[in-house]
């Protein structure tokens, strides 16, 4: 696979107190590469998780769902290859095997193993597989952060991460966050797959809140094909060995550094995400505004993002803003076509619901020459605003998705 | 542009009493055919229509939607390779001057004149070329159902039509319709162009009423790609010179026939188009059952025909039904992952929650080889019920699409 045009080179990434990266080959597909990700986390790990709204999840974000109530981990499994999704009882049971082996080997209880897997719908994981997997990588060397990210990816054409700091209760606190995610890309509530870790102290109930807090301008901003995954998982981890006094809620001293932080995180995973999308070359960024609230503005902001007619004209290089009209009309959102302004990049090209008088196409066709777009709507009916970000839709999203389980 | 491999012979379509065709050259684009359909319609005519829900209609639509109150058409203009949508004032001017011209020709109301454009969005139909090809169309010989369907077409790579009879009061009734339109196709309450004549005498609000009940299981269960259109218009016309008591209401003798033979000419028309899905290399009806309601059915099997990771995988002829899975998943409708079944043609590959033990893929592989595919969803909930037609994601609909204004 081609890396993407869009791909941005991993950073480096600092270690984190309390976190041990390990991967190995389960052998998922019929291929020779790492595929299993094993990390283990520090006595007293608090974490958080948003988890995709699919009526047909995975038995994966099942048993992270329940096992988030407890707001404590020890270690977290990442299977490439093979989602693991609609397969019953089998499915679960393969989930289970996972975790109670790892429970065994770290000395904690299951519910503290988190689970994620990614890749092809109803095949059962394999538990053998997973088995030799697992004790593969207990014996496997400590690795860094983008062989953990290179492992956890399945269509991916380049490997994701990012990290920031903050200050918290007088200590500089580390966030990573390692991510994957391609096609599928329509998270509801959360993305792919995409894992956080922090050594601050935060309390289980404090980092759920700001970790759904910085979910919403961030993955559930974010789309490549409008197709909704079964696995969509976010999990957050804080080990606390920053030795910070624990951060329990929003009056904490430190609590709103660390939320801006973790908000800023998740936000540069969820652009890697669309940089990598299916077939991608260029970047669309779709900003509506005058709506009659947020939410209007967001069902908008997505129906653009969505349309295969307005991902062609951008992937074609064609400044064709009826398409954008169309797309808004489409929305049912309250929306008045006489009100409707529309700009590509900084040119306006049309206001009050027709084309601006003498429009020159020249300054918006050297605009999407390049591959970051911008599309700007004015609904011009109250003050409702949302971004959303997107890919265009090109010959390379066909080719990848006509042929990518046989 | 190449013939879609799904298209079908145009049909023989005998001439309906009252209406008569003229086709003309208004070069709404620098083409050489003919782009500018006239119809006359004999005094007393009955129309019905149903139009786009777009907030952003076109002011033919909204032509249209102010005509339809009275429900009487002496005649019918339909322009190709312009929409007119989004053009202001100019645009809603245009669509004033065309009927005015054409009732000053007719003798008519210019509210007898229905006026329908199909084309680029954003760019003021020129009122010079309306009338010079208005010209030409009155001086013109009278044309064939064909030429009318060739000349009403843009993107479209093959000419639809359809008809049909029904016995009425001791007569039999003709019911001609021809349609146009390939991209951005997902009607709401109407699809793109379609026009429907019947020699039938049948009153307006029982014309109206019958087609609404027309619509729904038939334009309203089609998407090519989701995106709805601006312009989406389906007017109905009917002469009276068939002699038939005229059909008030359910009631009348006749209406039951009447209504059956609207119905099944909706259908096949509706199906024509999604043959002409641009790109399109296999037609797919999807049948949602055991939904909570129909109306809940109607949105999983839109959510599984809009899928683009479903319609590259029929493209590629790959059985992938987890894609399937996941579209139910992410409708947002009742569904509940371990009652959910599916079936590729006639065999199921997965029965309340996984995959049917033992499942043989060769003969769904052999399915998926043919031009027709078949998909069943079983929720397993209740009784709602619904089919709806859509195409495969190729290549092709990229090409045309990347690069279609240009």
């Amino acid at each position: 696979m081609q890396t993407s045009p869009l791909a941005t080179p991993f950073p480096a990434m600092p270690p984190v107190a309390g976190v041990e990266l390990r991967v190995a080959r389960a052998r998922y597909k019929a291929w020779d590469r790492c595929d299993l990700t094993f990390v283990t986390l520090a006595e007293g790990t608090s974490v958080a998780g948003v988890l995709t709204q699919s009526k047909c999840p995975s038995p994966e974000v099942e048993w992270c769902r329940k096992a988030l109530v407890l707001g404590r981990a020890r270690a977290l499994v990442v299977n490439a290859g093979n989602s693991n999704a609609f397969t019953g009882h089998r499915g679960r049971q393969a989930v289970e095997a996972i975790a109670a082996r790892v429970a065994g080997k770290a000395g904690c209880q299951p519910s503290d193993v988190f689970v994620a897997s990614t890749g092809v719908i109803g095949v059962p994981l394999p538990v053998d597989k997973a088995e030799a997997g697992l004790s593969a990588a207990f014996d496997a060397p400590l690795c860094d952060w983008r062989a953990a990210a290179e492992t956890i990816g399945t269509t991916d054409t380049y490997p994701k991460g990012a990290s920031t700091t903050a200050v918290v209760d007088g200590r500089t606190v580390t966030l990573v966050g390692i991510i994957k995610g391609s096609g599928m890309i329509a998270p509801d509530m959360a993305t792919m797959l995409g894992f956080i870790f922090t050594d601050a102290a935060v309390e289980p109930g404090f980092l759920q809140a700001a970790l759904a807090a910085a979910n919403a301008p961030s993955f559930s901003c974010i789309t490549v094909d409008g197709d909704t995954s079964t696995s969509d998982t976010v999990l957050a981890f804080a080990t606390g060995a920053a030795g910070n006094a624990p951060l329990t809620g929003e009056d904490s001293p430190g609590a709103d550094a660390f939320r801006a932080a973790l908000a800023d995180l998740c936000r540069q995973l969820a652009l890697l995400v669309v940089r990598d999308g299916e077939g991608a070359t260029k970047l669309i960024e779709i900003t509506v505004e005058g709506a009659e609230s947020d939410r209007s503005a967001h069902r908008v902001a997505m129906s653009i993002a969505n349309s295969p007619l307005v991902k062609t004209a951008i992937a074609g290089e064609d400044a064709n803003w009826g398409r954008v009209v169309m797309a808004v009309g489409k929305a049912g959102e309250p929306a008045e076509r006489d009100r409707l302004s529309i700009r590509f990049g900084a040119t306006q090209v049309a206001r009050e619901g027709l084309a601006v008088e003498g429009y020159d196409e020249a300054p918006v066709a050297a605009h999407l020459k390049g591959q970051e777009v911008e599309i700007g709507v004015d609904l011009g009916l109250s003050e409702g605003r949302a971004t959303v970000w997107t890919c265009d839709l090109t010959h390379g999203y066909i080719s990848i998705n006509a042929d990518y389980r046989s």
